[in-house]
């Protein structure tokens, strides 16, 4: 039996809103959590002036301790959806249960599903049925192999648009704040055809690290990068070290360009 | 601000259905997955014989793959309930979902969360506002204390009947399937006023692993065990490596009363 | 080929200085580092007065950081070879390099060999024709099979005196120093006929943690149990934290023998 | 205290042998072991025909079993000098003791120390007292932190001639035979100031993930590769599975030369 029948079937290109995935480099920036109408807008402004594609805010967050700011709800979807209207960029959010989906699918472009869902089995068969597209990340202690079977439970369902994004991984490594996993780039694209995405944002827990990261993944093959940008990151709730601020993000967004059209044109993979 | 502080009104002596916590060691056993009605009820009268406190057997059951056995659902539930009548054992069973919840409360005597879903935030505030106690594993990949964080998601909606399960974390360490941390036992004890439980199942993934590591757990201070019993491991549907039979675990049974009794009678925690 | 056919070769009962392995618990204690004469002396009275069996005190002490305190080298051997005549017990002590055989071979009953050395083959190879029982440590990152792999190195040299130390491997587990892998005693047990013991004290990183990881380790099959004990851990040069003081240890060996007792009586392995 | 301070005199450029650390991209490549004249004759054409900078072959093997090929010993260091001699190119082999110094200094122009040895550090201060280059590989389970202690033992010994290679860290993550963490590359740039190569070879453990890996590693600011490239890798008496052939690197080699000068020309680090 092909375990990974259905994800087989799934393609690196389609639409997300009005933008094409898979006609150059994709790029997902935004801040960790849609904190405000004015925050919000603001990161929109940063990243659609640097050329970003795709807005991305969280207002479900799912936290480590229920006593953190647990997110605005609807009313974060509401103010992400009018950043990205006003300035012309699709926008996806986190979604951590199967009940959110009616409501969110009125806001969202896309749904994101984090580390902690990667094997919520009910919520990926739910997305697996409706018809936006899924930012699937890794989980930080599951396999590449049990990644895939996860995002087959999506593509099961009738979803091939599926964007996988390697995040980090847990080991015992501590200069960072997770091991990201640069190999999963090309060892997912020698088993299925699905655009792999990185995320250095989580991975290094460093906004230092982050533009040595993400250049390396592009280079690595990967077809886009998920970032936190925040416009005072120091200022942010949650997250504060990783996020870049718009000067920094501005800077990175045209590397990343760069580093793409060069592996590109060179054919380098 | 004290994070587990809902956790910390938790307390170890609590009753599941007609069994009593927290006087003398705890045996849940059981199949990995009700099968049949004839299974579960061999199953039943192995481990009630064999003087075990409560009956396990996974119907809807999160499986790596969307291919693999998924599981009887509620005909499961109901089988599994029928054998602990007839053998006057409470039942516990695995739910991946809120919504399953209504459905298995008629059917349960305490809900398990696994693994996968430790940190399904939505599951765990929603398990936190029923009455039916709830067996609480571990992640793979996540720490002691994003686990004990979880599990005051359950807490906090004000359910303080938590039994949590160490059940193996994932390591480079390849001669077991997992790598059971029987340090977590003394480490949450001295945090959290909870019973801890060891599955020493999942973590071996053998069953000759099985007796040492159980002994070792209950030495460790474990308040009890979750062991996975099946009447001919051999054709099971799932994990047949590490069931056991019914002769070995009348025979682990009896060991490991006798360590728990030791451990008590001497005071060594 | 087999791959451990001269370990196969090797027992679990052999002479020790004037102590026999192999006839009960086996209890090696003593401190971190050979601070000073006084330090090793008092610590030597405290360890045999609580019927441990052997001394340890490092003398060539491996320091991850090259400005840390190295030890006493010959001296410190010295020092340690006149506690353990004064008090009757055979001393052990780590080496880091075929040179200093010849040297401590003039002092010691046996060798350690730590974590650090455990791929250290040249090292292996010299203590394997040595005639002094090994004491071997696993490495942090280290599968077991690569540790009896390497353990065959010794054997392969002659020495049939070999003692596998478990001491922690590392993980993402952050609330102990690493993460004691409880499952190696039996499964090695399966592979080979060793002694096996146990190191809680480096895999706890606190000594609040030592008893019942101690217990746990024997109550698995272990056979024996090395623990630093200093004389004032709060003092000690080195690895304060988990060293025990002479009234723990008191406490810790005779919860220790008890277990041992019980596990051979009622033959649990 | 500066634990790091004579790591910190430590400079990215120095000579080795005839070629110039500093100046571009330097790549190292040869076979996993010299197996015999003929083969190291023809893998040293190869790679010099392709432009690599240095020669590597093993001659003492850290064999995980004793009863694996253990490498030629002297004759296979003779063998890749008169290699490295013929085609112009310095010559670097893994020595695994202090022992070995002196026999190897007579043949190579830099030593390398491997990951077994990574914290052998009787083996680190002699070669720290030696005038010859050290390629200095992490080990599997050790962290940055410890790998850089571990390089100040070389530095403080008078040694700054040090190039650290980071070969992967063994994680749960099975797809890969390790997981190269690419990270380490730009922290450790960001504490002290030591040319820093990748070895994609061993982390990969494939032959077809080496390109990628490579490439990322460049991207990411490394300063080096170690390749391993065989004549006929089904024929190698080590590691078969992820060793070039000559067309492979042929083609890889001028991949990378491009990406280090596309990284440089944009200042993208």
């Amino acid at each position: 039996m092909n375990k990974l029948k259905n994800l087989r079937n799934c393609r690196p290109n389609f639409k997300i809103g009005s933008k094409e995935l898979g006609t150059g480099l994709f790029i997902i920036a935004g801040p960790c959590a849609v904190e405000s109408r004015e925050q919000i807008m603001e990161s929109a402004k940063i990243i659609s002036e640097a050329g970003a594609d795709m807005l991305r805010g969280g207002a479900f967050k799912p936290r480590t301790s229920i006593h953190s700011f647990q997110g605005l709800g609807e009313k974060g979807l509401k103010f992400l959806k009018e950043a990205g209207l006003k300035y012309g960029l699709p926008v996806v959010s986190e979604i951590t249960s199967a009940e959110q989906i009616k409501t969110a699918e009125k806001y969202l472009d896309a749904f994101q599903i984090g580390a902690r869902n990667v094997q919520n089995y009910e919520l990926l068969k739910a997305v697996g049925k409706s018809k936006k597209p899924v930012l699937f990340k890794n989980g930080l202690g599951t396999t590449t192999e049990e990644w895939l079977n996860a995002a087959e439970y999506i593509a099961s369902g009738g979803n091939h648009k599926i964007i996988l994004v390697q995040r980090g991984i847990r080991t015992f490594e501590d200069s960072t704040r997770f091991t990201l996993d640069i190999s999963s780039v090309p060892v997912i694209k020698s088993r299925v055809n699905l655009p792999v995405f990185i995320d250095p944002s989580h991975a290094a827990g460093s906004s230092k690290l982050v533009p040595p990261l993400a250049i390396a993944g592009i280079a690595a093959g990967a077809d886009g990068i998920l970032v936190e940008v925040h416009p005072s990151p120091e200022k942010a709730m949650s997250d504060q070290k990783q996020q870049l601020n718009g000067r920094e993000f501005t800077l990175l967004a045209e590397k990343l360009r760069k580093t793409h059209k060069f592996i590109e044109a060179y054919k380098l993979h």
